[in-house]
């Protein structure tokens, strides 16, 4: 048959995730596509035992449904670590999800008409615009630099377009560029968002996985109005396979994003709810991270490294302080893509992220997001080592 | 703050789903509300063991993200059940969900724009709308008999509205009735999709559990024309805790669903995904599902045989060859919600769904659905009994 689609369907289009997540099961290809903890510091010894005891013990309650915003064991112990941090939360105030990248679809689902203006970091996570697309709206995209989003330049957006839903950031270790909103910009960003009554959704995926530096605090422990919902996630700090996020949120919101949950998926994993709860109670999650915290800086030297050693000198990249990821910037009218099909996919066997996918606006073409926490030593230094001669051959041959 | 909702959040309210979750969790009720299996049948040992190996000897993996459709092994395993039913498939044409809930409101999201139309039984899953309506469907309901939907006013339905983007239907063990769709109304219905040129959803969530008389070929394995897209679920024939269950469907489908997965949740849970698949590989499903089957048809009896000795002679039900459910009709005029809240649950101590939470259109208030499936035998009847003697006084104050 044909059939028509509905008009959203119009935005939606293959993209450069599902992509990433094939090259990530290609034994062949060294990947730093994917957004990948490292698969060897799984903690699986105390994985194992907390689903042993999940399923054997309380198989009865952890096999069956729930309540659907998740266990109220479980919501405390997730209001308890962001009280550690400053938030003030309880239990009511959480609703777990099927990953943060749910948060981003019931968010837009609670607060987008079409046309509506949603604004984003430029360049951004590629998760979010596909996230946010079936609501339809328009995109108005705020550069970065090293401080993070540029307030001066959201105040100009702000004060130009009078349908704005909400301003989506990742203060922490932002995904593409590793980069930190600086605390000067932080208490802005909460004030603008005041004076012009926007939601701001704070996205803290890779917040906990700081390797340097001094902890900043979340948007969301300055938020004085109400305003922010933050989404959080347990993939980076205890394994993506889990598929278990979090929002928190005024419990106005958390009641509106707990019916959107409802419907669209009834309640997260009764088992992978009953064993992170579990996880949490008999083991030290911070000890664990900070396992996590110690071999990420290491890779993350390791490839910045090997990136200044094997790369042109005109190629830069950010030095992060945490999370899983650096940006790289090329020269004007390097074109990462063109490069990745024709010579770092077929020739040196790597992937990358070319830096075009993660811009909602105007994209650009000459930037690559490199994960640096999935691969193994020998095939981070390999993997840039080859890309290196890529490189160099491919730049010979424009010049 | 006070901040204002999307246009489609007028159409999301609290609703009898979230309070079911909650009865379902309070030991002082006995409550025939939820859809849940018999928590006692779950095969926890067998679960145990597959959890093990998927965590203690392959976490790397079964930890780490993976492709957003499911693994190629399980879809692979999906689609070989289906084969065995009839449905031609291969692993390319199935879609990993979080549930078959998660189906529904993929299929509205790829189809429908604010006022077109969707058909429903009546009644029909009160999980259904709650799904369809952020895209502001309009509903159009049929009325069912013994046999299923009524197709002569299906047609009606189908000439008078122009805009009809599916049809939902539940053809085995419907929720909430326990009815099936006959034989011929199977071969009309396909008919009628085919002249009308609409899309068919059909919901086999409860299709395996049959626990009597002979099985009827789904919708799918009679089309032709590839516009059944096919929701199953592991819920009722393994655990709803898992939270997995599949899309299968024309490519076309399937690709697009996809990318409204990947978009809204990234892929389901990876150790859940891969527990299934080795339990499948290593343990017999089917005699799990003849477990089910004697123990379901036992309690169905059980039920039966307790309300036609408790409940007044004009109380009826039906009479369900599999599934989880009968559907009761009391005499018109009683008010099924309000004899609830009044009486059933403060005097009785047990609850189940009033009627009318299950039609898209005009609801009707003197019916309810009953699971048999999770409570156990002497849970069973010592509820039924003790609704009894709350309807004998409600009866005799109403008249």
């Amino acid at each position: 048959m044909t059939f028509t689609t509905a008009r959203r369907m119009d935005l939606i289009k293959p993209n450069a995730v599902g992509e990433l997540l094939r090259f990530g099961s290609d034994p062949a290809i060294i990947s730093f596509a994917g957004g990948y903890p490292d698969a060897t510091l799984f903690p699986r010894e105390a994985l194992a035992e907390v689903y042993r005891q999940a399923i054997a013990e309380e198989g009865q309650s952890s096999l069956q449904y729930t309540v659907s915003n998740g266990p109220e064991k479980l919501r405390e112990q997730v209001a308890g670590r962001l009280v550690e941090q400053g938030i003030q939360c309880s239990a009511d105030d959480v609703l777990m999800l099927q990953g943060s990248q749910q948060g981003l679809d019931l968010v837009a689902k609670l607060l987008v008409n079409p046309g509506d203006v949603v604004i984003t970091e430029s360049p951004t996570f590629l998760g979010a615009p596909i996230a946010f697309d079936p609501c339809e709206p328009r995109y108005r995209s705020v550069a970065m630099d090293d401080d993070g989003m540029d307030m001066d330049q959201l105040e100009e957006v702000l004060k130009s377009e009078p349908n704005i839903k909400f301003i989506y950031t990742i203060p922490d270790f932002q995904n593409p560029t590793g980069l930190c909103l600086s605390l000067p910009r932080r208490r802005r960003l909460i004030e603008l968002a005041n004076q012009y009554n926007c939601v701001v959704l704070e996205d803290t995926a890779y917040r906990e996985v700081r390797f340097t530096g001094e902890t900043l605090p979340t948007l969301k422990s300055m938020d004085t109005e109400g305003r922010v919902i933050l989404l959080g996630s347990f993939s980076k700090i205890l394994a993506p396979g889990l598929r278990l996020g979090y929002a928190v949120a005024e419990r106005g919101f958390i009641e509106q994003l707990g019916l959107l949950k409802l419907a669209a998926d009834t309640q997260c994993s009764t088992v992978n709810m009953a064993a992170v709860s579990l996880y949490l109670s008999r083991f030290d999650i911070n000890a664990h991270i900070a396992t996590l915290q110690g071999n990420y800086l290491r890779k993350k030297n390791l490839m910045l490294d090997a990136i200044r050693q094997h790369f042109p000198q005109d190629v830069r990249c950010t030095d992060p302080q945490g999370g899983l990821f650096t940006w790289l910037t090329f020269p004007d009218g390097f074109d990462t893509e063109a490069f990745m099909r024709r010579r770092a996919v077929p020739e040196a066997k790597v992937a990358f992220v070319p830096g075009a996918s993660f811009f909602a606006e105007a994209p650009e073409h000459n930037h690559a997001r490199f994960n640096f926490s999935c691969q193994s030593d020998d095939k981070i230094l390999a993997g840039i080592a080859a890309l290196g001669l890529a490189l160099k051959s491919e730049m010979a041959m424009g010049a």
